[in-house]
């Protein structure tokens, strides 16, 4: 084990003293927010997606995003990267971050170039530049140890070229998650990572679950600026130029015109396959990616069922419905979710029945059933219905 | 068996032949239209009951029933009783009605003052009055068979001092209904009563099925007006009068005024109970109550779920959801009824679900339970939620 993990070897009550200590001033959120969310159709749409959706509270994901690492980093050090779709109401929900920096890209082409591109411009700028890559649709029920945790993480990232994912520590045996393979863990810090496993089937994930060396990916990483810029000369080739040049007009007139002719031309990729996936194969002695095991209450709320169960957990016990309407009455009915603003509800006689109503759209679906919600939008796309998506 | 019933008897050939001939001049439809329908809600409200909604086609269901008997009688013999809430709406709904006929009830009363009132009504302007009284949200198939029927049923009825009621041919142990018991038929036309049986338990229900001799208590009478008199003075000796009171005020300036004094004060009672049940414990032979025998494909449209099975055996085949809204796409769905006008609705995973979508309500239910609906207004009712009931 190289010198450089040791520190983070150490046990969980030193770890948690460093949450007190000044947050790193080479720190930056690079929040990532061009996602559709289409699984929490009818209420998220191509100009409102999940992340801009108070799903849980009155902020919306990406505020509570934003709000969560407010305390790690002043709001010009922010950056937000998104699409023409979302920008407007993202500048909107968030007035006080310098609108320069919500970038929206003139092509979605996943992680890879993204996260890149944030990299490159943050070089120009600040050589030590510590990412935090960030999505912004996930609730966090601890945020002190959030941030202490990103602290820990962040003091990884400077301390060598060492890329940092926040591992989840997986509670049931999930297959919509890829999955983080570490060393066996003897203490209770950062772990080596092995490899990174794409979604697993049921028989694997129960497997993963059971063997303690397995976590979920949390899609949150920490790295300097100089480890990503390198790692993506080296495993993209191409795109990296591409990049370089799209940061280099940053703040010129020409900015526009490069981003709107070069990005496109960059490999649609997820910086899973582009670079963790290669990296991680040399083993990991070689790879310097670290997992850090986190326990901040992380949940993605993945469909109308997540949410359901993530609201069930903090109400009062009783028929398990959750009711998000002007009044309801319920005969016989029972763990319900409901959402039909301004209306009456009434519910005779339906169990586990996920309903959600605007003012265009109705969807009824079952808690079982609601991850197929995605697939509405599918046929709403492909039938080129694009008022209801 | 006297000799009033033998023309009635006579083969079915025969009776179908009547049809033909010109209807009854003395024939007078009284159509009840003042029920509220409360299982049609969140659609059904207390100035939009059932009756007055197009349930079944372009035209509501109050405007079928008199479209159904206009062959038989001019507008002007045409009599509504209704309440204050709906006569508005019926006004508007048949604008060639005498208004004067749309007679709104201060106070519920149940059948037998109603109807009684339409007798002593009629009996000033034509000794010879037949009444034919109706529900007015009921579905008939075949018109021309119901008329047919009806035609049968006023000769019965003119023929002498008889009481008929149209009993329908049970199809299925129903135990929302009422049933008549009759003679054991041993000919296609008139029975003559035996007894009238309340809603039964499903036992009997089936026993009553198989046993060919018990028939649906349709709710649809004929009789001479001064029949119904003479037996309203026998079997309502305190309400008899008043009626006959409030009738002898008709069309002067005192009317509105003895109407809202003495309607209130009759008894609030079913002509059932008042006057069928009580006579027809004399015995078959002295009660002078005949059943018709009626398949005119009846249906009283009871709930979401017969409305939705009435509407399922007339469409297409398919996978048995009925959808009316702006769009729908059902994914792993199936025999579904849903009503949201305007809306695109999606449906995943769900069967089986009666969903109805107004201005300012969402019922949720299911093809099982959705005679329960009826509950939710009284919910209402009881929380004084006024607006939505």
């Amino acid at each position: 084990m190289p010198p450089v993990v040791k520190p983070f070897a150490a046990p969980r009550v030193n770890v948690r003293l460093a949450a007190t200590v000044k947050t790193n001033p080479h720190f930056y959120p690079v929040i990532l927010a061009g996602g559709r969310g289409t699984r929490f159709w009818p209420l998220s749409r191509k100009r409102r997606a999940k992340q801009l959706l108070a799903l849980d509270g009155k902020q919306t994901m990406l505020q509570q995003t934003v709000a969560r690492l407010a305390p790690m980093a002043a709001p010009s050090r922010f950056w937000i990267i998104t699409n023409d779709d979302l920008r407007p109401a993202i500048l909107r929900q968030l007035p006080k971050l310098p609108p320069q920096q919500i970038i929206a890209e003139p092509a979605g082409r996943n992680t890879a170039p993204a996260i890149g591109l944030a990299a490159f411009l943050l070089l120009r700028h600040d050589p030590d530049a510590v990412l935090g890559l960030f999505p912004s649709d996930h609730v966090i029920a601890d945020p002190a140890e959030y941030r202490a945790t990103l602290n820990r993480g962040i003091a990884i990232a400077t301390a060598g070229d060492n890329i940092v994912v926040l591992g989840i520590r997986p509670t049931r045996p999930e297959t919509g998650y890829g999955y983080i393979e570490s060393v066996v863990p003897d203490h209770d810090g950062p772990l080596r990572v092995r490899r990174f496993t794409e979604k697993p089937e049921f028989g694997k994930a129960r497997q993963f679950l059971e063997a303690g060396n397995y976590f979920w990916n949390s899609g949150m990483f920490l790295w300097r600026a100089d480890t990503l810029a390198h790692a993506l000369r080296e495993h993209l080739p191409n795109t990296a130029p591409l990049l370089e040049q799209i940061a280099a007009a940053y703040s010129t007139r020409k900015f526009a015109e490069t981003f709107r002719k070069l990005y496109p031309k960059c490999e649609n990729i997820s910086i899973d396959f582009a670079v963790l996936e290669p990296r991680s194969a040399r083993g990991e002695a070689q790879s310097r990616i670290f997992c850090l095991p986190s326990d901040f209450g992380w949940n993605d709320l993945g469909s109308w069922t997540a949410l359901h169960e993530h609201h069930a957990a903090k109400a009062k016990p009783g028929d398990g419905s959750l009711v998000s309407a002007s009044g309801s009455f319920a005969l016989n009915a029972k763990n319900n979710y409901v959402h039909a603003p301004g209306k009456f509800v009434a519910l005779v006689g339906v169990s586990n029945l996920v309903i959600v109503e605007t003012e265009d759209a109705l969807l009824v679906t079952t808690l079982d059933q609601s991850q197929d919600v995605g697939k509405v939008v599918k046929h709403l796309d492909a039938k080129k219905l694009k008022k209801l998506v």
